[in-house]
């Protein structure tokens, strides 16, 4: 059972000012908000859950000393963001993610330029993860790492890689020579070029690399498109999938 | 100035159900209209548009022969299914599919076994363009073409990519040979395969391949993760992009 205020109080978390005032925000369904759970660098606030949730992680809500609330099938239809809400709503605390200088000189990065749909950010920090990839940078104008969709479609990739927002200008004096490579449309064909770890930029989805980072750029790098194509582009979610897949490839299976 | 009648007809385009019945589908916004309308191999019944759309395309619209009728923002509002419609809508009518023997013994093909999200769909049939596969084959269950959202998130390239419907026990006796590629997570690693021309079979978003295509596979191939990954899987159209952007590159850029 939960109470009218309760019901506001999440609520409000679905926009993104209260998020950020209160430094909360919202996971939901089953496997997301158990990941969430059993991941000890996260402080999980409150759980809602119909009793069949309650049941079966009782043991693991014990362990992690999570206050919870039973609510039924419409109660959870009341506090959720989904169509078809899945047993469980978490409100958790947000943390301060910094930059990692480590990381960012080490190994590859990706910088995010503006990217503005939750859905593709989710799943570039998912692509991330896949590839070993432990930090991505993202400017400040870049959509919400606690926007409901952006989570969603993480797939619990954002509990791996450390997402931080920095701008490009801000990032740079830590950058310390590290190659910048970035997905144009006319650079070097990626196949052919001979990568090294640095930071991977990928731009807006459709006006690409920004011009004041684009000038910062030191290896321009395309996807190249099969002669016959017609087509201008690709999404930019694919094109950070294909990219990152090609690094990955470079740096531990060339032949 | 519409009708009621012309727009209670556009909106029963709006459901599935009415397309079939009546080998109609909707395309809107500028830019894809005016690639529907610029290709001669479609037929567009009727355009729907602001008065600018149709001062700036007259020409177009006289030479297609196409008949058009001049909407204010808010008729345009009433047939459209986007939240901000962009000047104009295009009835368009059907175009049987079939397949083509040529392009599957010759080159790349993909085949999509029970993909459910037009999304995915229409960004696979995008990345199929860039590089340059002309034929994919999708398995009945899989989403609908005529998708409004299919075709947005395809960009057009529905135009250049032959669409056929088709299960994979029907298309099986046309392989003749084909290697069957199938995007699994136990697979040969992806990168350091032979990659040939062939048939390369994309998985359900939740389930994979099914068991009666797995059977067929002749080479399971894989997208390695990282040792020090925690994801699980990719988003099948991620995957479909990092594997299709390696037989593009094996194919033609291999050293």
């Amino acid at each position: 059972m939960i109470s009218k205020n309760q019901i506001k109080y999440i609520q409000a978390l679905h926009l993104k000012k209260n998020r950020d005032s209160q430094g909360l925000f919202i996971v939901e369904g089953v496997k997301l908000v158990t990941e969430f759970l059993a991941d000890e660098g996260i402080t999980v606030k409150q759980v809602y859950a119909v009793s069949d949730y309650l049941k079966k992680h009782h043991a693991l809500l014990e362990k992690r000393n999570v206050a919870f609330t039973e609510v039924d099938v419409e109660e959870l239809k009341k506090i959720s963001l989904q169509s078809t809400p899945n047993q469980v709503l978490a409100v958790v605390i947000k943390k301060e993610q910094l930059l990692t200088k480590e990381l960012l000189q080490s190994q590859t990065n990706l910088f995010l330029d503006d990217i503005r749909d939750p859905g593709n950010l989710g799943t570039m920090i998912r692509i991330a993860d896949w590839f070993g990839i432990r930090q991505i940078i993202c400017s400040k104008s870049t959509t919400e790492l606690y926007n409901p969709k952006t989570l969603q479609s993480s797939m619990g990739a954002v509990l791996r890689v450390n997402v931080v927002y920095l701008d490009f200008e801000d990032l740079l004096p830590s950058l310390a020579g590290t190659p910048i490579y970035g997905a144009v449309l006319n650079g070097q064909n990626i196949y052919t070029s001979n990568l090294k770890p640095g930071i991977i930029v990928i731009g807006n989805e459709a006006n690409g690399i920004s011009d004041a980072v684009l000038a910062k750029i030191t290896d321009p790098v395309t996807i190249p498109a099969a002669d016959n194509n017609g087509s201008e582009s690709l999404n930019a979610a694919n094109a950070c999938a294909i990219i990152c897949g090609e690094f990955h490839r470079q740096l531990h299976y060339k032949a």
